[in-house]
């Protein structure tokens, strides 16, 4: 019998909290704008919870990383500093929001004086970087992991836009700029969206194929190699886009489990059947040369820490999100359509033979 | 060379969000009223951390348990689950803070669904005993652990105290039933503030000792053998005790690393002399028999996983306190008192060699 999946085990042992036992609070069935008067917001199956504590709803996520699991053993301490807060921070630009604070629970095998020098600058560098503060946390002995809980606000987030930009999106959605009690959501995903990816895909597995194997040629130049690896030990998390599809995107993931299992969690939320098109999927141009075809599409279908934006928009605003994602200098990609039905389907004859359903975390 | 301790890493690698660098957050030199309208409060150094995210301050605090360090292999999932809620919650009754909501990070080397089916249920119903909803967390493969973010808010707690105890303490702080934005901290311990210790020690060490071995003999009840297994199993926060100091505690902390190690951090956060008198100490009842004196002194002056409070109060308030904690039923003794000074003294002729300063977690 197969293992269950994260999302099984979360589905079936902590879903207790979304009873409405607690007189405090109750998930919200709107699926972007929230309401601050009533209780409580987004819980448990979306990459970050929201909770009504101020006019400005607080949004919290938490992840982590262990050694072996999620970094090889061995990986340098400013990756795994910037890993940590990349992967974490991702889950902030899947919500459209803004990190302000974050706590570290670190568990070290020991105390070692060096490895803590450089994992300490260099996660100091990353918290201003994105302008958060580490207010807290926990130090313990054990096998060597570390988990963020980032807190920050949500944030119309429109500010930073062009007016041209912030013209067309004031068409579509007028009181928006003055909406901070919103959010992107995994369940709002509607028949009649394109569906659209930040970035290129490929490049979570193949740098880790990189990282743990010597005998693998991607026929890619050293610089591409570094490129790939870089992105694994530091992902650059989608933030400025996150926050500039608030109001424009019906729903919106952080690719961290692979495009297919992150699909379907769109798909199986918001009650709808997404057309991926595999003909349309941009790959990470290191890639291009490497001559494992089956190895290749499985990277790109199932391969998880991309951290790249999965976003559903009304086709209607196809030429909004091309003058944003423009404006942005974030390439973007129209990969599909969503549909009125159930589940995710590849297209492109060449790519159905490869319909992974994603990377399972048991 | 001994290995640093986690203060002293906390210290030296992670007091960089403390310098004020950050546009957004500054900490705080009050050491008690947090005043809502500046940017930040308390960070990294106190049982929790406290934002100022709206009106009634938010408190933040992060607790890791791993199996083989935090508790031993093979400890039954129930217990995994209460330890982590108990040890988690105490944080929030060292601030006097109320907490409302959690993430959970949750590593486990596989996908047992007997173990899951019971842990899951205990925390269910650790969640409504103390009111709290479990709004987020990962779920992930790796070894044994569980760390715990807790949030929660600010609150003068007066509001169950008894008519009598409410009116000493408006005559102590007559502004204090209108101010939400107060929590409790290590660093406002006062010369001539007497030093109080909630329920009794030596318990954490003895119940570990209990169930790592099988040699020891504490020469007591099976009956009390079962409430040591239980105080250590499911630790009892003292969240009521720790809302209704507010006020009145100069300064509090729970005893998780030990009596004298944390009787230090008060110390050295409010750069005081505190004085501990050995005889005064409150040692389990199911201890009273345990003949190896050496080994029992060494449980109460160094054992950690107390979970009791420590806390100071000018001893002008001593009837106030001895009010307050019978209306509470909680059992609560005076231990020594508070000096212009520095370091912690124990005295007592008996246990002048024991002075031992606690649990170092590296």
């Amino acid at each position: 019998m197969a293992s269950p999946s994260e999302f099984d085990i979360i589905q079936r042992y902590f879903s207790f909290s979304q009873d409405n036992t607690f007189p405090s609070a109750s998930v919200s069935s709107s699926a972007q704008s929230i309401d601050s008067e009533s209780q409580a917001i987004v819980a448990i199956g979306d990459d970050a919870a929201v909770l009504p504590v101020s006019e400005n709803p607080l949004v919290i996520a938490t992840d982590t990383l262990i050694e072996g699991v999620h970094f090889p053993y061995g990986f340098a301490a400013e990756a795994v500093a910037s890993r940590a807060m990349g992967v974490n921070l991702s889950d902030f630009a899947a919500m459209g929001a803004k990190p302000r604070w974050l706590t570290m629970a670190l568990s070290l095998p020991n105390a070692d004086a060096e490895w803590l020098e450089k994992f300490s600058r260099q996660f100091e560098q990353q918290c201003k970087q994105y302008q958060v503060q580490l207010i807290g946390g926990d130090t313990t002995k054990g096998p060597l992991s570390i988990s963020l809980t980032v807190l920050g606000e949500t944030d119309s987030g429109q500010s930073q836009l062009s007016d041209s930009v912030r013209s067309q999106l004031a068409a579509i959605r007028p009181n928006l700029l003055d909406d901070k009690a919103i959010c992107l959501r995994r369940n709002g995903a509607k028949a009649g969206d394109d569906i659209w990816l930040s970035g290129s895909l490929g490049k979570g597995a193949a740098a880790l194929a990189l990282i743990s194997a010597d005998d693998i040629d991607l026929h890619c130049s050293e610089a591409d190699k570094t490129q790939l690896i870089n992105s694994f030990n530091a992902p650059q998390p989608r933030l400025t886009l996150g926050a500039a599809l608030l109001g424009l995107a019906n729903s919106a993931i952080d690719i961290s489990d692979g495009l297919m299992a992150d699909a379907k969690h769109i798909a199986d939320q918001s009650q709808v059947k997404i057309i991926i098109d595999g003909e349309a999927l941009p790959i990470n141009a290191a890639l291009k040369n490497y001559s494992n075809q089956a190895q290749l599409q499985e990277w790109v279908l199932a391969g998880g820490d991309e951290y790249e934006l999965l976003f559903t928009v009304p086709a209607a605003y196809r030429s909004v999100v091309q003058s944003l994602v423009e404006w942005l200098a974030v390439d973007c990609t129209n990969i599909g359509s969503v549909e009125a039905g159930r589940g995710v389907t590849l297209v492109g004859e060449a790519w159905q033979a490869n319909n992974k359903s994603g990377y399972t975390h048991f």
